[in-house]
């Protein structure tokens, strides 16, 4: 029998996961670099077709700054900028494996 | 080796999964359900307790048109309103686990 603090602590964690990813959008960028790890911003942005330039920054700066994806900046002219996941990230697979599952079986009947 | 379809069906499914999650107040809306299916809205409330009323009705609204949680009104007075997880909503218990799981491994050091 599941005792209340099971319940706040199963809770507690799904509540920090979803901090740490903040909007919808993370899942569809860890989605993407799940799919393709170490992805350009312009990359990504024509991959995540109607995200715009504010979403995408917003959500990239969001997953580096709760270390779920990597910054890399190579010193070309101008600067180039690749995304990819830290072992923090590469561990949230599981969630996105099940996610496309599901949306899978239900998508039709969106 | 993935082909570009596979990998144009992977994402449209995740992508499919969070338009009809919408926010990320659906996670710990839904985990809550899945610790105790059919809860009032108060008892939501209480249970997610920084969230405020119009987030939440906005997130029970969202999930309920997408076919995730069941709404269902008692003839008392004043009406009482439960709300429970549909077949669809009971099949997102995998990535509500995963997610669990993930909060709890990375959960410490946010």
């Amino acid at each position: 029998m599941r005792t209340n603090s099971d319940e706040e602590q199963c809770l507690f964690s799904i509540h920090q996961a979803t901090q740490v990813l903040g909007g919808k959008w993370s899942f569809v960028v860890l989605g993407q670099l799940f799919c393709q790890d170490s992805q350009r911003f312009n990359q990504l942005r024509r991959n995540l077709d109607n995200i715009s330039t504010k979403s995408l920054t917003d959500t990239l700066r969001h997953l580096e700054r709760n270390g779920v994806i990597h910054r890399k900046v190579y010193p070309t002219v101008p600067v180039t900028v690749e995304y990819s996941l830290t072992e923090k990230g590469r561990d949230f697979k599981n969630v996105i494996s099940e996610m496309r599952i599901w949306g899978q079986k239900w998508g039709s009947n969106m």
